[in-house]
């Protein structure tokens, strides 16, 4: 799924910065990075209980979208976690293995931008 | 809930237009609204088969926030109708019900412009 | 699915035309069609967010039977999205995957009417 | 939901028959009205294990129309049980408790014939 | 399916019939069995809408087993429509493609007669 | 539910005895009751993760029958705990809540064994 | 939920500190209570999205119960974001709203400690 | 899934016994273990109606995790067969086929107890 978002990218000329990490197994790392970092909007991709996109969200006030991953139950368990957000979290959820259109929303509101 | 939606508009000082528009009923008016409205960014509230928030996004390049409105099936009909969306259409989809994610992720993404 | 639909559509030699038009990617050309079709009914094969059925009904006053197609969650999502219609827009749906049904069915309507 | 379909048709002025007949409960009869009445159309309204619709396109080769009836599982066992027709017997599924539509599309069959 | 429930009657000595019949494309033909034949009880194997259970418990009062079979949805279409009859038409369930516990289970009742 | 077994049993004029065991909670007593009793039939009603039925079914040769109580899912966790019972260990399930269901099953087991 | 966790305590003569944190809205005042606390276990109840037992999991070597609230789809969400947590984070998830059963298996997990 | 269990015990150099004993079919032999042996905590792994933790969790007051396996449905039924138990009989339930993650939750309830 990853590589369908980068792909899309890629295609549009879209600058961007790939990391590998984890809201369960790389915490502190991650919340370092969504301090740091100069991204305008995050895509992040997970399946299982699939926390990554809530906990960016939870720590940025940028726009964060989350793409879940059919692991298990078809992808049910990670879309239920991802789209079901306690409100003052908004994740945007996308389809089930649908990176190209994370990549998309992320191009639709970098777009909008200008 | 789309009251709810309004409502954080409103203490947050956005500007909006509110239209009470359906997919399968008005589809003429609909289409006339997305190509003539200023807004920089949709947000469709719709239940059972809710296909607003997809028709609008394969009509406009703007973002669209779709909330899944639980009528049947506790919502789940409604959450798989907006955010199961075929690649090259996106959608952000929020949570069932969840009309004050759908308005602060409509502020993020509008914030993160300038 | 579509071919079995045509399958059964041949082996009865009845007439039909075989369009491939997207609800959310050729939204004008499908409406465009829908106006100038002299076709009696409509079979409509989607998955995922299956729009495509609902949106041709709200766009004629002619039958429309459609098909949903299993591509993620086994079918689950195209099933809602088909048969979950609002009030006063009506599909016909069928089961996931049975191309054959939906032909049938149309059969069944067109031969009725003699 | 029976008292929704028959005010569409008074509506509308439709003629029909009314019958409280179960696939389970009044098989002979059931059968027996199949093959006597003058119908152009069945409309079957059934919950739980919804086997009407089916028993009805079963002995008939006219347009079945069957409505699921949310009575456990919020309807899922009663859409399931109607719209997952083995091939070759086609029923057509309107969404829960939608007798509504299951009136409107009986209308829309009855009215494409002239 | 059907295989192991003869595989098991085989091993334990049991006399069994058996047909192939649906409740949807043989109706006559299953009525006319359902009332000629001597078995002392039935094992019906079905899948999708499974009608074939519960149509023969409402045209007999000997004890009805049946056998959710796996086509869509992983069974559970086929569980909910042999399981959820409508009260006084009662039906045995057994397992999503349990062949060898319906198997059982009729002996159990065969047997506990002596 | 048990009410609506012990109530169609009445009815019906069949003896019974009524007890109240968990195969959680009493798991030695239910143990002691299974060996003991001159039942016939046993009829468990159950919630939740519903392991009464599969648990007696383990410990007993005679027909058992499982009636899934709706707690919590709609009664979904019942119904799966039940009625997906292991090869061997056959268990007859009858629909969420039907206990009127499972008294009839029971008395068409026993009134076949005539 | 909460309460029945602390009843049970009390009932039991346990100690324990009640804290109430979110791990989308309080994320760096949760992970310094993880570190700061001499709780020997955590017992974390959450709905929706229910990513706190996980973010507690991923932050700690203790041992980790989650309690799914069933806010919505009957609980089945924050179920599936508890339990099916990545390789490597385990959480001990409990019953849908089942505060009494996270309250027991802790006490079950600290006397076995003696 | 068993396996993984004990893949994670060998490598973390954990002692512990590996019996293969059902609910359904060795119910003496598994009662008779579960008063026996000397271990300290107990880690059931299960499919289809996974009555094997809590039968083990009702018969000990030790800490019992339970590992649904999927068999059918993606292994749902063994999930809230394993996950949904009664008030009092408490299970740590994993995820689905999560051999790994009931093996470190078993060594964080022993490592905290030094």
């Amino acid at each position: 799924m990853v590589d369908k978002v980068l792909q899309v990218f890629d295609e549009e000329g879209a600058d961007y910065e790939h990391k590998v990490l984890s809201a369960h197994r790389n915490p502190d790392e991650l919340q370092r990075y969504i301090q740091e970092t100069n991204a305008r909007i995050f895509v992040a991709v997970a399946g299982l209980s699939a926390a990554l996109p809530g906990v960016i969200a939870s720590n940025t006030e940028k726009p964060v979208i989350g793409v879940p991953v059919s692991a298990k139950l078809g992808g049910l368990d990670a879309l239920l976690s991802i789209v079901q957000m306690p409100p003052g979290v908004p994740v945007a959820c996308v389809g089930i293995d649908s990176g190209e259109n994370a990549a998309r929303l992320a191009l639709r509101i970098l777009l909008s931008k200008r």
